[in-house]
């Protein structure tokens, strides 16, 4: 039997669930089965939350475990009623915020995630167009609007790493693949070379590009180890040649990724 | 002067905005200074961390206040030894749930946002690429394969929500624009009918969609509220007719349609 855990909110539970997994990660080999709550907004939903954690409880894998983030308090109490441990992110972190800002807060609900801030959100929208718009070298005729201009070879991991820019941090990131013309040729094409202060280099294992490239075209010319390994060879030999920063995607999440080129370039979030 | 705020973190950073953020939320009107500093992950790292922070201290808004997920506690106690506020998630919750489920913790860093569960990663980058395949009316005849298909007129959101159903909870969602031909029919396409269950409608106010829209192609009819009138109209009498679920995006940020969307329909996240 794995316990239950939940996560409850007022609004899209996305927070709880972060909270939630960053301290859950801290427990190795810990199996659990995971509920999302969300949109409490009033006691009939917090009333009927309480029924499903107890239902769980009483399922019996432990008692239940519920972080919420909540941020009525009476909410917060009517979660108490279960047969649960509840962990409230709010009531132990906003006291210590009043007592420091001396004013009280809103305990206003939906204010994360939602729609608060409708410039930010207008800009992470805008930063996701452009991605879209300017992915696998589309639209190179607009790489001066672009924050950032990621380089790599097919499948190295540019276009999840621009749209992940552009939802988390409203960041117009382009992406152009280096393609057999220009490995061949030795150097940056050209029309690049009026952006090359934004350009940033993506590179990866041959190995790991192989393993990636064969769920695409499973013995393909394109997914061979010895095509990889040249690719990858040329990309940064060039990258080198050309001054252009680079960092190796294999063993990094996207959020990895994304995290080390705004270190890397000093490219300040938009939005969060 | 604004108050100063940092968030540090042993991996990106990325769990330490959401929750300052959110925390952070709770007060109105309050201006800040943010600065995230990601990868903390020795004492090294972690003095550098407090002399920007004292920096910041001295620069004199008030003391800075710093939301930490170090796991490390070590490292925690020296963010202490600043003139800053800290704010520390592990700390608070860690222990309480060591004794709940009886046995310590890892204090391994990097597990959230890295690459721990390769399998659940791995879904949201081939969810990501799906979404991308499948935006915008692309490969239909793969639509078997998907979680959901969002339908809906030019603009009403469906790509950016396809996109983060991916990347955040792994589901694979295609998206199908209603094109005029379609609303002149007033019916679903027929290569719509055999994934009907599969459907879910995204509509939008015409006023919003008119002002999106004017953003893309100014004075154009495409853009005219007439023409937004119409369209949203005609969806959705086609949505009310063909017995397909929708929801109106125009007052909700992508996290709030992507949550909606999972708790009308009952889909499963898949990645965390």
């Amino acid at each position: 039997m794995k316990r239950s855990i939940f996560f409850v909110s007022d609004s899209t539970g996305i927070t709880a669930e972060t909270l939630g997994h960053a301290l859950l990660s801290q427990f190795e080999a810990l199996e659990y089965d995971q509920t999302t709550i969300p949109f409490v907004v009033g006691e009939t939903e917090a009333r009927a939350a309480v029924r499903r954690i107890d239902d769980a409880a009483e399922a019996g894998a432990g008692r239940p475990i519920v972080f919420s983030t909540l941020v009525n308090p009476d909410l917060n109490e009517i979660l108490r009623e279960s047969d649960a441990l509840v962990v409230d992110f709010f009531s132990a972190f906003v006291r210590p915020l009043e007592i420091e800002f001396n004013r009280g807060s809103s305990h206003a609900t939906g204010r994360f995630h939602g729609l608060v801030d409708r410039a930010s959100y207008d800009g992470r929208i805008d930063a996701m167009d452009y991605a879209l718009d300017h992915d696998d070298g589309g639209g190179i005729r607009h790489y001066h609007d672009a924050d950032v201009v990621l380089v790599g070879v097919s499948r190295s991991g540019k276009t999840p790493t621009c749209v992940y820019l552009a939802l988390q941090f409203g960041i117009r990131a382009a992406n152009y693949p280096l393609t057999e013309e220009d490995l061949d040729a030795g150097n940056l094409p050209d029309m690049l070379a009026p952006h090359r202060e934004r350009l940033f280099g993506l590179t990866i294992v041959p190995e790991r590009l192989r393993q990636i490239r064969s769920e695409r075209r499973p013995n393909s010319r394109y997914a061979s180890l010895n095509r990889c390994r040249k690719e990858v060879a040329d990309a940064e030999s060039i990258f080198r040649r050309e001054g252009v920063r680079f960092i190796d995607t294999s063993g990094s999440s996207i959020e990895e990724i994304a995290s080390k080129i705004l270190q890397s370039t000093g490219l300040t979030r938009r939005a969060f």
